[in-house]
């Protein structure tokens, strides 16, 4: 269906429908009148890939989130796409699953629509498409994560401050020797956390053991993993910290299969604060960021690219929300 | 920039850029060389819009989902996608936040993108896009829910099944007060569970009292309302069912409020086997079907209609997961 076939039906020229479209005022009330008769039964729709060739703006934003399955993400989609809405765009959003190969198609797909501007949480060290993107100028905004030697602005959490409090935490309640169940170091969120976590050990005079350290992919199964080695090892640690949700609820499991309960036998402080942790028993002690924040920040950046505004980076505090997970007792 | 600046900067004429990028054999090896080094030392990007105006496909389908947080549909999201990929189709993501109106804009930004076709989770009776979908042919897959009067392939569950199936449960472990949490009955899973449960009740000869039935709208904070409600009544039930996973999660959090304990104060079962449920302690009776299969077969389906192979609507069946949220003792 084209406009020369509302020309027809209304029976005006092809110029006085493109003329009405796009709301000259050199059209008579009865042209207008039959071409939007025209429009409504014939069910025409403008082809705004076509419009946005001719003009700048496609008024769509890509997100490519880490992983759609991840409830930390899923906020900050849902932060992102509601700011994108009250400044009249729409979201496109895609998942990379974790995979540096996945997000190069995707980003792909958001250049080919011609999105915008698309905002990344992105994984690898900088993949051919994340470079393209950079080089071709296409309105990028980095949330959550970023990558090294891209000049790009980004919303991010103080992963340093917010790792120094979980550990400080838990010195305090006696623990020296603490597990750290970590991110990939393929991602920055995974490199800063696991060089806070040796800082605030030795800051803290705690154990310094490398055996305390295992590295999982910011996903469920690999906390599982992590939580095993960890708690096979000669000397298990009595607390243990996990750098994202996922990988928390992936030990939760390998805990409760070894027959150990969280809070009494091993305390347990996990990333990201998810509306499960407050529902488990006991509820979970986490270091949190406002997701939701984040993704309405990262977005409102985008759109300063977009337009033209200055766009300065963003870096949110975080904060300890203490519950039973890491003193044995209720917190409140 | 446009293929005239690659032209320029390879030596070369615009029609050999033009066969040179669409893989014509009529072009010279040295003509090759040079307009694929113009293409990288310019980063030029042909435009996928302007190539699908000419072409019948974009290769990108839109899935619309009911509600990016809620873990249900991520894991749809997670399987339609693959399925996807692996068909070489990529997929864009919107969220329509158990919304109508944000559902038209995304159906809208969809269509304008010009998909090759689009999945949706439904909400409301049919709202104009969704009509306007219908009738412009846009080939179209509803995935867990439906449309009344919508001659759409599909891909749902067995509701009725999976009520009865809890419902007899806990008729089995002596219930005779079930309190449902049911979802808003302007979706179609809403009002099939809830029709489905007045039938279990019926048919298993428990109390049909109307004070037992609370409606929410399938996210979290209904569900800690509905509970409220339920339990501040004159004769409060025995056990709950809850219409998915995060008006479970409230209802949880409304009962730990009132000092009561899952599984021995009271049963809970919920739809959708979220792995958290697995996590909490009591672990939580569910009833499942696989989002992830869900996701998937709708994505085949879907690519059925856009290929123009038959597409026959597909009824996934549920089962129960029992748990010892809803017999108060280790199921296993």
């Amino acid at each position: 269906m084209t406009i020369k076939d509302v020309a027809a039906r209304a029976g005006v020229s092809v110029g006085t429908v493109s003329r009405v479209l796009s709301g000259s005022p050199a059209t008579s009330a009865a042209a207008r009148e039959r071409v939007r008769s025209a429009v409504t039964e014939l069910g025409y729709r403008p082809d705004a890939r076509a419009r946005a060739l001719r003009s700048a703006r496609s008024n769509a934003v890509g997100l490519l989130l880490s992983d759609v399955r991840n409830p930390f993400f899923a906020e900050v989609a849902h932060g992102a796409e509601q700011a994108a809405l009250a400044a009249s765009y729409v979201t496109l959003l895609a998942n990379a699953n974790e995979d540096t190969t996945q997000q190069d198609t995707y980003l792909e797909a958001f250049l080919t629509q011609r999105v915008d501007g698309i905002i990344v949480a992105p994984q690898g060290e900088g993949s051919g498409n994340l470079r393209a993107l950079e080089q071709a100028r296409t309105p990028l905004v980095f949330v959550d994560r970023t990558v090294e030697d891209f000049d790009v602005p980004s919303v991010t959490a103080d992963n340093a401050q917010g790792v120094d409090l979980a550990v400080a935490h838990l010195a305090a309640h006696g623990h020296t020797r603490i597990g750290y169940i970590g991110g990939p170091p393929s991602v920055s969120t995974g490199r800063a956390r696991h060089d806070a976590f040796l800082a605030a050990v030795a800051s803290h005079g705690l154990d310094e053991d490398p055996a305390l350290i295992a590295v999982g992919d910011f996903r469920s199964a690999s906390g599982s993993t992590a939580a095993a080695t960890l708690l096979a090892g000669r000397r298990p640690p009595t607390a243990m910290l996990a750098a994202d949700s996922l990988m928390a609820v992936g030990a939760l499991g390998e805990v409760r299969r070894r027959g150990l309960r969280i809070g009494t036998d091993l305390a347990l402080v996990s990333f990201d604060d998810i509306e499960w942790f407050k529902e488990l028993d006991p509820p979970l002690t986490v270091v949190a960021h406002d997701a939701r924040a984040l993704g309405e920040s990262a977005m409102r950046l985008l759109l300063d690219v977009i337009e033209g505004r200055p766009a300065e980076s963003v870096v949110q505090p975080m904060r300890l929300v203490v519950r039973e997970s890491s003193t044995g007792r209720p917190a409140d």
